[in-house]
């Protein structure tokens, strides 16, 4: 069922696993006890960061499926996507998967795409079974982005450290929970910031109006959820965040952001926090969905935010659009509108 | 209904509108009657190539738009993609249109994912109205994958000609046709070619493998289908896919190539044909579509192939995997099988 822009699943798709892997910085976060894996070789023992994201990728893959209990072969599709350009991270993995590939291209909102779509797939009865994945490397985002790591280049406080990791999720038809309720696929914003080092002001507004939008269509209530998860705001886009969202009669007590909740900033020298398109994958896979399962939550808004630039858009001076993806999850199935309450 | 990887839709939704935008060289070709609109400007005004691949992207779908009389609001999402690293020919593009934008990275086999999808959300009832479009620009991509224009390397014989040109398709729960009969979404395959003057190659095994995967999940026959399309393979890539698919037992004697018929290789001195995320998009539209809704055409397979390198993969000495996405289309809704016949 539509509801303006948001999709309302009659029959939600349950996700039946979840994996996510981290490394060295990940694994001396707050986070690190939820990670399935954390591999702190930053090259995996590979020649390129490129190779060793995907092998993050792989490894993500194969604790998803094995949690699951699946073969490769049960899972109709794979929705996936990452910030290498081409999407080799994703692409370079799929190789050693025989099964179908839908490669996104979201940046940093990948993941809440990748679950939207599966989730669409899954409810429509296309696919039995489809997983989201996506990832980033810290060394191969830096190079590509911004600069060479060898440079040595000054970190500006608005500045956001990619996560080096990745998280999958597989979801189903029918299982425990948790669930996908709904989806809202987001608008491209943009509010004309041009700094490659602010990512957070850059991805706000489209935040800001994929969670407006998700509220007018439904008529929910803020309060009614547990959480109310962005990508990788981080400090500068957090705040603004707020901010846009107050401008437009929303008033939120429960937002938390997963590049504020992956790394400390106080003794991890992230400066506004963590970002990337695994950040959201993996704080999802590693934190909300546990959460979910395991009764300590019942139901959060789950959004992925994505800065659309390239280098080559960013060396010729244009500015930087944003686009949100944002997912509503419960850990069951009893009416949405009431907080709690397992299946 | 799945047939193994084959979704065949119960409902196949309707091709409502498509449109084509083409180049200079695609105006000096075969389908230049064929194009809605010829810009044979190739900076469309604008200061960089990239910004013009953008233009060519809004003037399609505004196109798209304007034969389907819709406007953009009417539009549940835009499922698009192209070659310039981040996709942002297309993200850019969606700056200037208020509706939500699912981005995918196929490389060129993106409009046949995007048909694909789009189609699935439409008939699994998530939206009314989607769009799927791909675009490509010849000098952003050589720059970007190959060399520099300026550096005038001499082109090998199995290189290929990036389109400059984009093509969009909007589909719909209901309508005239053409129809969308069916999607076999594609799996990755790598036959270990590093060549990236040669594309077709490397795309070939891809397209042999969902093909052959098409007929076997459908039991269909190739002589039903009055041609089957592959997006980009070329001269080179054209000979392989039919080697390879004799080997795996099918023959084809209706098999066409957009690469081979957007250009003519006898005096426009294109090597082994056209290619680009373009190439396929555009000639679907103005050149596929068109034939089944006149009735030139009754049924056709229409595929996209993709390459999934980048420029840092392939410095980095990696082999070029492959990837094809199919989709089956009809004129009419007369039963499957039977050639002929519109509704």
């Amino acid at each position: 069922m539509r509801k303006g822009d948001t999709i309302v699943f009659d029959k939600p798709p349950c996700v039946l696993s979840y994996a996510a892997v981290g490394g060295k910085k990940e694994s001396e976060g707050p986070l690190s006890e939820a990670f399935d894996m954390l591999i702190t070789d930053t090259r995996c023992g590979e020649k390129t960061w490129e190779k060793a994201e995907s092998d993050f990728v792989r490894c993500c893959l194969e604790t998803a499926l094995k949690k699951a209990r699946l073969e490769p072969g049960a899972l109709n599709a794979v929705f996936a996507g990452d910030l290498q350009c081409q999407c080799t991270a994703s692409a370079y993995t799929m190789r050693g998967f025989d099964v179908p590939y839908l490669g996104l291209y979201g940046a940093c909102s990948t993941m809440a795409e990748g679950m939207g779509l599966a989730s669409c797939m899954v409810a429509g009865g296309h696919m039995r079974h489809a997983a989201a994945m996506s990832s980033s490397h810290f060394c191969a985002a830096e190079r590509q982005f911004r600069t060479p790591l060898d440079y040595g280049g000054k970190r500006t406080p608005t500045a956001q450290w990619t996560v080096t990791g990745a998280g999958t999720a597989i979801l189903a038809q029918e299982g425990e929970g948790p669930y996908v309720r709904a989806a809202t696929f987001g608008r491209v914003r943009d509010y004309d910031i041009t700094d490659i080092n602010n990512m957070g002001a850059a991805m706000a507004p489209a935040a800001c109006e994929t969670i407006v939008r998700y509220f007018s269509d439904t008529g929910e209530d803020p309060a009614h959820f547990d959480a109310i998860y962005t990508g990788d705001l981080g400090m500068v886009g957090s705040t603004l965040l707020l901010q846009l969202l107050e401008q437009a009669g929303l008033k939120l007590n429960n937002h938390k952001d997963c590049g504020l909740i992956v790394y400390d900033r106080e003794s991890q020298n992230v400066q506004a926090g963590g970002s990337g398109a695994g950040c959201s994958a993996a704080v999802l896979c590693c934190h909300v969905l546990p959460a979910l399962r395991e009764g300590r939550m019942s139901r959060v808004l789950f959004l992925s935010t994505g800065a659309l630039m390239s280098q080559t858009t960013f060396l010729q001076g244009e500015s930087i659009p944003g686009i949100a993806h944002l997912i509503e999850l419960s850990s069951g199935l009893t009416r949405p509108g009431v907080k709690g309450g397992a299946a």
